[in-house]
């Protein structure tokens, strides 16, 4: 390119995940050629987003404040915590689910080879907080991953000699699945934990 | 999200082309994970590249000058002008092809249901270029949709009483290319286009 601002814009796009050079290119000429405006908002929240998003002091997602929404609402059952290892699962807990309690964000899941340890992921602070607010239920909201797994295992593990329920979210058949598309282990899981079915009268 | 900045930042990624709702959350959390640095560095080059980058006073490219480093290169040859629709075709031919003349970039190609007509595209400033310049080749380096030809044929139609030549990109198979892999309009193109083929002795 013949300008070395836009050469840097250029290479500065490719910070963001999956943009390679070709569409670190498409997008500064599109923003260049027909979206100014909102190139500079995004550049504007950008700076924003990166300067004053912090993690809540409570459950670790992020927020602007010292504390985040869902933490300090006192409307929220504070019996129930559901561990996630997410941002977005939150997001997705919140659309879908009807639960009304507290969460954790780990930001991360176990994963020794990357250096992530239950440190890293702010485990401690998380079994403070369930012996501090008394916590009656832990659900872990993990996928099936074989980290995941580990992670669940390991946080059910020091929770064993606590006063309360640790509980997983359910595998099996996804909603709408047909046995056909489904795979091998997903049906294994599935026949594993069947449950009783009964027509009521 | 629990956060409006993180809100905010999920929707202004939005205006980069092909971003959708996922991938801008996937790329606002990755970069608050973990690339705080990257993600502020990319907001100095975007509000740099909007506010300072026009476009050439002779060829229309994005530059931050007044005129681009092509057409303030004095040693390149002016009798030659290679007309192309987009700032990444300057960069295509630069690295591609063995030329040393001046460009003029339209910044699309005719299309008058999208409004694009010869005023949109700069035409009459190319027009008179030319003749200021006594320009003796205008190449059309234009893809080959129905657009590009009609664009092509509306700058050779204004520039029929010149006294100049004006060229096009042949049109054929690409290098490499198997006959079995290549579509029948390409290989009706490369027949009527046949060049005599004779050994060297």
């Amino acid at each position: 390119m013949s300008s070395p601002l836009l050469n840097s814009l250029i290479d500065r796009l490719r910070v963001l995940p999956s943009v390679g050079p070709r569409s670190a290119r498409r997008m500064a000429l599109h923003l260049l050629q027909s979206d100014r405006k909102g190139g500079l908002k995004l550049a504007q929240a950008l700076s924003d987003a990166m300067d004053k998003i912090n993690n809540c002091n409570t459950c670790q997602n992020f927020t602007e404040q010292s504390e985040c929404s869902i933490c300090s609402n006192t409307e929220r059952n504070i019996a129930q915590i559901c561990v996630v290892e997410n941002p977005a699962d939150v997001d997705v807990m919140e659309l879908a689910a009807d639960y009304d309690g507290r969460y954790f964000v780990m930001m991360g899941r176990l994963s020794p080879i990357d250096g992530v340890g239950p440190v890293e992921l702010g485990l401690d602070k998380l079994f403070q907080l369930i012996r501090d607010k008394q916590v009656k239920e832990v659900i872990l909201a993990f996928g099936t991953s074989v980290e995941s797994d580990a992670t669940a295992h390991y946080i059910a593990d020091q929770l064993v000699n606590d006063d309360l329920v640790v509980t997983r979210l359910a595998a099996g058949l996804p909603s709408g699945g047909e046995l056909e598309a489904i795979s091998g282990n997903t049906l294994k899981q599935a026949f594993s934990s069947r449950q009783s079915f009964s027509i009521e009268p």
